[in-house]
This record gives C-alpha cells, structure tokens and sequence, in this order.
C-alpha cells in the first residue's frame, strides 16, 4: 500500500521510527499512536498527491504544522497518514505598501517576522511556540498582541485550501474589507485540519510601533492583579499587552532565567504609542492608575534589552516549569469567559487547586478574559490534573465562557461542544460531512 | 393563504398598500416588486410562526431591517413574504462591565448608541445611514471607524438565528476569544438573510476615546489626497477613522448644510488619544506629516461640537446629494482594493466618469481600500451609471480587489461572484443548499 505513496511521492515519505514517533503526538496531550507513514510534502501538487492516495486507500490524513498544539489535534486515530507542511515554509511575497504578505503554511510565525526586517511591518500574533502560520490558522491561535491586534482570524485575509476531493479553494480576498458572499475562510480557520489543507494563507501585516512602553505592576493578591486589569481595560490607553502572572510564574522566571523579579501576582502591560511625549504622558497614566488599583511596585522596561528580556521571561514560561519539573508531565488548561468574570474564576482555579492538593501556575490573557494554569504531575497525578482541567472548563461554561480560549478542541474539550453549542454542534457535523464525506481528514477531531 | 398566517399572527400581519409598497424595495436598486404580506414580528416564536406559513405554503420570506440596503438586497423574487423585524428592536441587557450588550435584531445602531449613554462605552460601527444591527450584521456592514474598531465580524460576538426549518441556534458566545469548534457565527455575518433569520445579537461595546482629534486636511488633487493617507497609515498614529471626500463632495456639504470648507480633495482625519499631552504630541505629528504629504490646508475641529459637525458632514453626504439633484437616481458604487491600488483606482473612476460622460463625487475609507461613487443620473441615464458601476468593479477585480467592501452582493453583484470566488462559488451554493434545502430565505440573493 505505501509503495503506490512512494511512487507517488518519490523521497517524500518517511517511515522511519524517529519520524513516526515525532508524529504521533502533540506538545500537551498524553496519548500517542504511531501513524503509517510521515509524507513532506513540498507543494501543492504533492498535497494533492497525498490526498489522492489516501483517498484510493481509504487512509485518514492527518496535517501536521509545528506540532506544537496542546489538546490531541495530532493524535493519529490508528493507522493514518501524517501530511507534515513544514517544508512548505516559503514567504512568496511581501507587499509593504499593502501591509500584506504571502507565505506557505509551514512558515513559523518568527521566520516570517524575521523575513519582515527592514521593512516597519511585523505579523503580530505570537502562541508561546513557534508554531508554524498554517498551524496557528487551523487553531484560531492567538498570543499576548490579541488585545491591540486580534488573533489569526483578523489577520489572516486569504487561505488557499485542498478538500480531501483534492479540489483547491482560493478563500477570501487580499483586500481589508469584503462582504462578497459567504465566509468561508473564517470556517477553515480553526477547524484543525478537518475540513481541508492550507496550502497558503495571505496575512494582514501591522507597522511596527513607533514607541513602545514596557510595565510590570506587582501586587499583593492575584484578584487585585486582575481587578487592576479591568482599570487599564476601560482607560482607553493604547493597549497592546496586557498579561496576568502569579506568584509561582515569576518565582520560576526567576530560577530559570536568572531574573529578580519581585515574586508576586504581576501585570506585565505593554503600550503602543505613537511620540516620545503621548508614551510619558501615557505611563505616567497607567502608573497613576495602577498605584490606585493598589500596585505595591511598578517597574519599566526602559531599553529594548530590557522589554525583549520581559517578552521572553513570558514565552519562556512553559519550559522554566519543564525544566524545573523533571520526568513530569504537563497540564495546560485554557478557558476564557466575560471579562468580569476572571477574577471569580481565577479564584476558583486557586480553589480547586488546593482542594485536589495540586500545584499550578496561573498566566493568562487577562485582557481577553483568557488564562492558562500550568500543572506538572507525574505520571500518576495526571488523572487528578484531569480533574483539574474538567472542572475549570465547567465552571467557565457556567459563567458564559468557552471551554477553549485559544488551544482549540483536538479531542480533549470535544466532550464540551454540546453544552456549549447546544444544537449548533451538529451543525458543526453537517459541514464537517459536507466538505469531507468520507471523513479521511484528520478524523473525530472537533466533531 | 393569508387567512392562516392572520391568524397565527394577529394583528402583525399587514397587506396595506402604503406597507408593502414600502417592502418592495431597498434604499439603491431600481426595481420593485411588492410582497404578499408584511409580517413585523415582535418575537422569536412570532418569527418561528411566519417560517411555519411559509414553509406550509411555499412562499419565500425576506426579511427587513432598516430597509437601507443598496444592491437589491430586499427585492421579493416574486410573491414573498416581507419579515420586518424592526419592532424587534429591545435592548436586552447591557454589561458594561464585560464590554458586551445583548439586543433584539431590530434596534438600530443609533438607538444602542443612546442608551449607552452614561457607561462610557460605545458601539462603534457606523454605516451612513441609521441601520438596523440585525441587517449590518446580514451585510457584514462597516463604517468611518472600521479602521479602528474593526467592521460587523469582530464586533459581533454571537447570535441567535432561526433556521428556515424553525429550528433555533445559538451561534459563537459572550467571550473575546474562543477556539471551540467550527466558526458558524460568521458564515451568518454577511449572508443577506439567505441562510437564517438573526433573533438576537451579541455585540462587543468600547470604552469612548479619553481624547479626540479630528482634523480636515486638503490637497490639490483627489490622488495626492490618497497618497497622504498612506503615510497616515504607516504612521503609528492612533488612528480612528480616515475618509476621503472630493470636491464634488466638499461643495455639496457646503450649499445643504451651510459650511465653508474648501472645496478641495481633503481627508477627514480622526485620533483617539488617551491623555492631553498625547493628543498635543499626536496632532503636531500628524500636521507635520500631512504638510511634507503636500497638504495645502490643515483645520482642526477643537470642540465636541465642531467634530459632531465635520462628521454629520461625513455622514450627511448623500442626503447632501439628494436634495441638490431632486427626481434623480442614484447609484452608490463600493468596491475594495489593496490599499495600494487605491490612487490607481481613483484615477480609473475619474478617468471612466469623464469618459461616460458622467458626473459623480467619490468618497470612502481610505483607510481600508474602500471607496465609493455617488452618480446622480435621471432615469434615462441609469444605464449609463450601471455602465460606469461594472466597469468600476471589474477594475477592482483586476486590481486584486473585491465587488462590494461593505454594502453586499444583493442581486447587483451576484455577476462577479463567479469571477471574484472562482470554485469556492459552488461551495456557497452547497451551504445555502444545506442550511435552507426548500430555498425558502431570501432566494436569489448572493447564490
Ligand atoms: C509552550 C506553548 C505555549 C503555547 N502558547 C500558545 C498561545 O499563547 N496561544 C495559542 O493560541 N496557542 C498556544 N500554544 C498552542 C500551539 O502553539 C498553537 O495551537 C499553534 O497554533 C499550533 O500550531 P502548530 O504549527 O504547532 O500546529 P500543529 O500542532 O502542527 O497542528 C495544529 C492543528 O492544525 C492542523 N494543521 C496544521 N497545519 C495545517 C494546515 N496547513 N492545514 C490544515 N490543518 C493544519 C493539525 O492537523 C492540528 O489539528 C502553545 C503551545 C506550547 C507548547
Ligand atoms: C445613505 C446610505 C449610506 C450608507 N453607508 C453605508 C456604510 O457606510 N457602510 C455600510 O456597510 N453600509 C452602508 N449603507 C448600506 C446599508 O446601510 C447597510 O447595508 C446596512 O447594514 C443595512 O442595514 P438595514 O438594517 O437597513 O438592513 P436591510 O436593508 O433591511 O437588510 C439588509 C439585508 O439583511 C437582511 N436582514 C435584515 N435583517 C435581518 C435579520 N434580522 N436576519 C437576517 N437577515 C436580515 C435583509 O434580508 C437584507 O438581505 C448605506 C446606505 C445608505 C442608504
């Protein structure tokens, strides 16, 4: 059977053991299956080629970016073709004068930042991986910049897709606005490959701010941390960051990188502005309000050196806890709700977290609404941090908030659509049997 | 027929003729037909009922907002119902502390916005005329704030829509941001009431901007006057709107609403600051920046009343028209291109209205890609207007744009749907298939 793959797609098919066990799972869900076979396709054409063999062989195909999603998107349901887009990673163009580029779907989002230098522009959304832009779009991932920004749905304009038929689709417009029909790119963003193959996305690009204005604001409780949020929220200031972090972040940040952060619940807030004289009157804003929302400290980055290594401290949150949880195994939850309502589910993380005698560190997106807990466990504290991610998510549903802010469903939330779609999820099922009927990608994912 | 609809629905069904006159057409197409009935739906089970009638008798419904739709949107394709949902027009909740208000699909824009008043938030998306949001949402409406805020699509967090089979979904949820499952919500943003009836909407609300600048600059030519605005957007500033007038639009605000503006090629300028001394610091960067653009006037609005004024200016335009060419028609052209294109694009309408012998003034959000021709022409000369309209829009397609940035497909750019979507057509054609299989919603319309 894959001699007819390999014909099809001489030096493209990998079965060896290494390949195959780097496909069979994801960055954050436990389970693995090794797939049949690893295809790197390097084109369109090559897609299409995988396609229809999978299709001649009734073999499910499961696209493959990064790698780096966190909820069992990359599970191979038994014996599957693993259709890894990484080496599709070309920019083929960059328009500045139109703030728009266009690259293929294996392009990690830094390489496209880094392939942006000189020209003003930079493509803002940044997951704390660096996921590939096919990936991050067949995740409706978002990142720190959402609040000024918006996520990959905002800023991606056009899609090229393969249906399993093989049909290729061009979705959407390299235009800033069209109401031409009906949007379908918007229904291949985030449905984590199930219902086709990016095989190109063309991207909004942001000019790069002229000033920028790097805070950390410490306080005393992480509900206070969070109540602070809400005052930058409504002051009208130019947000573009605005991330929650307790104690036990910043005291990993601290061992792992070697910083001296005050070890307390912390906001680290970023401000876009446009001159030298708006950035000082807008801090001296934000400080303002944050000492009357009860900040204990306010510290600024002043250099670039200095909000690069603040940056960084964030991303590198992840793998401070790794390394500092030795043979353990992760839990990342990821629920959003109303904005008012994080300081009550903050509280109930904490809660919980307690009552089933775990620990975690809690970071998020408190701007958005949107925070992440990190739990290591070892192997046989996993089901208990099951427990722990379950109830988070319901308790979320129950304020109004959704079981994923940004990580998506893979197989791991797919047990809360229903509560949270109602009748709509068969929907989902309606469209997911119309543009795939014989159910080969990336199958029972999502629906 | 109507016997059993009157009955169901009593007194909410209406057959006047000044009524139904009133539904057999839009605000921007020529042709009329008149419906059957008018239903104005005071509920969702008043909507379910007259779905009910008319699946029991075949009959088609449109449903109404506001009425101010441009493209042939409400046109009845023959014997229809008209579902006006107007008198549904209540606001359900507001939350001021999530950014979020619930409302009946009938309210308008205008009406949201006043009973706001007093929560320092807004709704920003402002068509030119006093809309309904169910029907900016079915057009995936915009307006001078887009550029800022975002259109319909990342301002309308969920729905409530009925099927044509009656059944009721809730699409999409009360959070800013979610990677739960497929993005239906979206695929109803921007359908033209084709695929269900929108009973409810969720909208996202912003804090009202701490400071506002507005400036009216002008230029010597409409295209230099489009260069400029490109620096505008390179620029970093806190831009909010960025609209482009002529001089034909210029002398038409002057003689209806008694203004001495130059009648020049000018851009509407406006910033949203977050302090004083910012607002200072942005407004000499952007003088400075529109003097070396070759601006050869800079007024600024100081007061609250002077920026209302220039904007109802804005706003005000095509009634402007109206009054000054009385018996005439009008045609509203709105196409989209890169933002690059723009000045090409202008240059091509001026060059296509000289040649058809034509006169029309051309404005529209620069910002975005977007503009728009309003030719005034007396019936004979209609044809020649449509003339001027397609080959407008077959120059947008050309240029990498699209047929309709914001006013819709209707029945007038259904043409170019084939040219601007190319297989992704079909695709269309199966949802509309799979949603509404009787054709029952606003058939004829987009597919
Ligand atoms: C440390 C860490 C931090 C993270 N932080 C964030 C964060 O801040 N925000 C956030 O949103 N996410 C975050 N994530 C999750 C992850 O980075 C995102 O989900 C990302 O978008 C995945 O991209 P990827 O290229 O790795 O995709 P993969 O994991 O390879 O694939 C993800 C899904 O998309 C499908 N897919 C991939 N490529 C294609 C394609 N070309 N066509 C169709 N389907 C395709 C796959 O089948 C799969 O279902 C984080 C993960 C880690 C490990
Ligand atoms: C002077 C003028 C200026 C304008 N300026 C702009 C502008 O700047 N930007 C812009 O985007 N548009 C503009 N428009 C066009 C128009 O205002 C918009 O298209 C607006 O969104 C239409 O809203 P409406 O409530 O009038 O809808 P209607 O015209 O009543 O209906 C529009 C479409 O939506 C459907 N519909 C209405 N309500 C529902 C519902 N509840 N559920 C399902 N379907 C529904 C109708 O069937 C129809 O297909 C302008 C129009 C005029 C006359």
């Amino acid at each position: 059977m894959l001699d007819a793959l390999k014909a099809a797609l001489p030096e493209r098919v990998s079965t060896a053991s290494s390949d195959l066990e780097a496909h069979s799972h994801d960055e954050g869900y436990p389970a693995r299956t090794l797939p049949l076979a690893v295809v790197y396709a390097q084109s369109l054409d090559e897609v299409q080629k995988a396609l229809a063999w999978a299709r001649d062989t009734g073999t499910p195909v499961v696209p493959f970016g990064a790698g780096t999603s966190l909820e069992g998107q990359l599970l191979p349901p038994g014996p599957a073709l693993s259709l890894d887009l990484s080496r599709m990673n070309r920019v083929l163009e960059v328009r500045p004068e139109d703030f728009m580029a266009t690259v293929e779907p294996g392009l990690s989002r830094e390489a496209l930042n880094a392939s942006l230098k000189g020209t003003g522009l930079f493509f803002p959304v940044d997951p704390g991986a660096n996921a590939s832009l096919g990936g991050m779009a067949s995740t409706n991932a978002s990142g720190t910049t959402t609040l000024r920004y918006g996520g990959m749905r905002p800023n991606v304009l056009a899609l090229q897709v393969v249906l399993a038929s093989g049909e290729v689709l061009e979705l959407g417009r390299g235009v800033r606005k069209t109401s031409a029909g009906y949007d379908l790119k918007d229904l291949f963003i985030g449905a984590e490959g199930t219902l086709g193959i990016i095989t190109r996305l063309t991207l909004k690009l942001h000019p790069l701010p002229a000033q920028v204005h790097t805070l950390r604001v410490f306080f005393e409780h992480l509900e206070a941390a969070a109540e602070a949020a809400y005052t930058l929220l409504g002051s009208g200031l130019p947000l573009a960051r605005l991330e929650l972090l307790d104690e036990l972040s910043l005291r990993s940040i601290n061992r792992y990188l070697g910083r001296d952060y005050p070890e307390q619940p912390a906001l680290f807030v970023e401000f876009h502005s446009s001159t030298g004289e708006a950035l000082e009157a807008e801090s001296q804003l934000a400080v303002g309000l944050m000492r009357e929302a009860g900040a204990v400290a306010v510290a600024a980055a002043k250099t670039q050196e200095e909000r690069s290594a603040q940056w960084e401290a964030r991303h590198q949150l992840y793998w401070a806890q790794v390394a500092q949880h030795p043979g353990c195994r992760f839990m990342i939850t990821d629920t959003a709700v109303p904005i008012s309502q994080m300081p009550a589910l903050v509280r109930y993380a904490q809660h919980l977290l307690a009552e089933l005698g775990l620990s975690g560190s809690i970071l998020g997106h408190v701007g958005d609404g949107n925070f992440h807990t990190l739990v290591a466990v070892d192997e046989q504290g996993y089901p208990q941090a099951e427990r722990y991610a379950m109830g988070l998510v319901e308790k979320a549903l129950e304020l109004g908030g959704t079981s994923t802010g940004e990580h998506g469903v893979g197989l791991r939330k797919k047990k809360y659509l229903a509560q949270e779609h109602g009748p709509a999820l068969e929907w989902m099922g309606r469209l997911k049997q119309l543009f795939d009927p014989h159910g080969l990608l990336n199958p029972g994912k999502i629906v």
